[in-house]
């Protein structure tokens, strides 16, 4: 029996070597532990542009509206560059985070302890890290009209609007505070609602939510303070929520201070389909890598971990996901390492592929 | 004879007290080098707030536009987070930015050999760092229009709008590009392009400029790479230039990662007025911390480096700010150390005016 349905666009650059390694995944799940998924895939990004003209086809948006979880690899090179933006990769993984309405972005960044040295922070500022970065990811500046670029008077202007409705700050709040509630039950709520409207809009109905969940502890934050404070001590946080535009630069920040980029998934989750799994996508937080693609040098862990995501996100399979996760790290472990992770003595330089077999091996 | 005219904005918090160093210098150039300026002193934020209701006067402003250089202590404090937005101490702060149009700030992140182990990051990612951060600072979304929060269908929205036109960008990339030619001649531009139009119109117009300076090495990132990079590897970067609200979080995780938030000065520069000097603003980088005003346990070093930034910019004494500079590494390598930079053997613990008088001592 299927346990549900899957779309992976493995999207360009590193994105199809990693997910080769999770179809591998999938694939044991079927044989192994009569877990099997319905599989399909398309195509996203530059891979989409240069087969249909577009970074995402009408036809595979409408397939990703239809499964359970979508599983993306990664968009973007410099083939790419000169496209005209409307066309540009990126707006393949915007509309799919527009039209499948995904508004809250999970982003983890937690720090393994055996590559705690690989961070530019010191260890002990690093070692155990955990913290997870909600952010929210179908408003804000990303998607705010008017946008463009303008003639006046005799010169151009270039134009972005941030916009924050209240229902939007409160579901993406809510999936935060839900969040917090299954950790530590802390929530710090980034904005700069000293110089921005929307950010006191935003401060005012986080505000509101936090009545329903009393046994969160919520804070402020300004955003500017709050990347100082990320990078000073990041323990001192559990859930951080935040808007779109500041979410993508401090969950950058926060998954760099891991010092293993390509270690790191994500969820992005929406509403409740009807039966009852919420819209979701799952990508590594990492690039496309196009100076290291085709060449086995990449590192499939993330895209793997994101798969991990899925299945306790989309499919309920929680335990299956810690148990991936576990094999994961007991790979770590045995000193096997990608060409992102080398340098230490002692450990085993592995392809993507042989890491890929480590963790089947594990599992 | 006056070497020009001063306004000193003391603020709030420790503004006042850090400043008071600040006089005593400029007291001992008058005294010692026949240096001596015409120095006027007024109220800012939550200061002028409760004499004037408003977080800076009209004749503050107008006293404000007619210095050679205006020295900011420090704005906010817990006593005026319920104020209005249009009344907080902040906007004080912002009115002086945009009434003298101070377009280009300057904020370097240096490290000091003697506390780079305060850093949370490693030392040898640390050591050496000086860079420069090149902010816009009188325009996007701190002052685009429309703005506010509004009533639409049965909701509110919060909207606030980014904007540049093309001379705006023209602009502060010149500043930035003069910098970089000073310097290692490196700069880095940095928007999210890939996804806001103000940020291609900011790219586009940065390469044009650039076609100016052909022995400068112009590259571009998008906004959260660099603010990964910035963290991974702080060195790779001589000069950075962007925009308003990325140049407030990019500045401040730039500051934080040099570990010691007390030493860093910056600087907001306009056009040149009729004596050929530009509008000019210098202040810390730190805020009011309101937590230790008053104990004598403030660090007064950034705001007496921001003097040192006036010296150079404003008054065309160079090297009188080298001397300056000179005399706070020298007290620094003697080991005086105020609250902030604690915990090492062999320091002398020293209050605000300690601190004061060892530099006016090597001096
Ligand atoms: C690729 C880009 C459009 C995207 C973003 O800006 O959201 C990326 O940086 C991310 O964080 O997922
Ligand atoms: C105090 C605040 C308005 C200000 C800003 O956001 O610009 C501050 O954070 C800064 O960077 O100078």
């Amino acid at each position: 029996m299927s346990v549900g349905s899957i779309l992976i666009l493995p999207g360009d650059g590193i994105g199809p070597e990693v997910m080769a390694e999770v179809r591998r995944i999938i694939d044991w799940y079927a044989d192994k532990r009569d877990l099997s998924f319905d599989v399909s895939e398309d195509l996203v990004g530059g891979a989409a542009y240069d087969k249909h003209g577009v970074p995402l086809a009408d036809e595979t948006m409408a397939k990703a509206q239809e499964v359970d979880a979508v599983l993306l690899g990664a968009v973007g090179g410099p083939k790419y560059d000169d496209l005209d933006f409307s066309v540009k990769p990126e707006r393949g993984l915007l509309r799919l985070r527009k039209e499948m309405d995904l508004f809250s972005n999970l982003r983890p960044a937690q720090c393994f302890d055996a590559l705690a040295h690989f961070s530019s922070l010191k260890e002990e500022v690093i070692a155990g890290l955990d913290i997870m970065i909600v952010r929210e990811l179908t408003s804000g500046v990303y998607f705010g009209e008017p946008r463009g670029i303008f003639e006046e008077g005799n010169e151009r202007v270039g134009i972005n609007t941030q916009r924050y409705t209240e229902s939007e700050i409160d579901r993406v709040a809510r999936s935060a505070f839900e969040l917090a509630m299954k950790r530590d039950k802390r929530l710090c709520s980034m904005e700069k609602a000293n110089v921005m409207e929307s950010g006191i809009l935003w401060r005012e109905i986080v505000t509101e939510v936090a009545r329903d969940y009393p046994e969160v502890e919520l804070s402020h934050m300004y955003a500017d303070a709050g990347a100082m404070q990320l990078t000073r001590w990041p323990k001192q946080f559990d859930v951080i929520v935040t808007d779109n535009l500041f979410g993508d630069i401090l969950s950058d920040v926060a998954a760099m201070l891991t010092g293993s980029l390509g270690m790191l998934p994500s969820a992005s989750l929406g509403a409740p389909m009807e039966n009852g799994r919420p819209k979701a996508l799952y990508e590594p937080v990492h690039g496309s890598a196009p100076d290291i693609a085709g060449q086995g040098k990449a590192n499939p862990i993330a895209c793997i971990t994101s798969f991990a995501m899925a299945l306790r996100y989309s499919f309920d399979l929680g335990e299956e996901a810690d148990r991936l996760e576990a094999a994961v790290e007991t790979v770590l472990a045995d000193g096997k390492r990608t060409a992102d992770l080398l340098g230490d003595e002692g450990v085993t330089p592995v392809s993507t592929s042989d890491m890929g077999d480590a963790i089947l091996a594990a599992l």
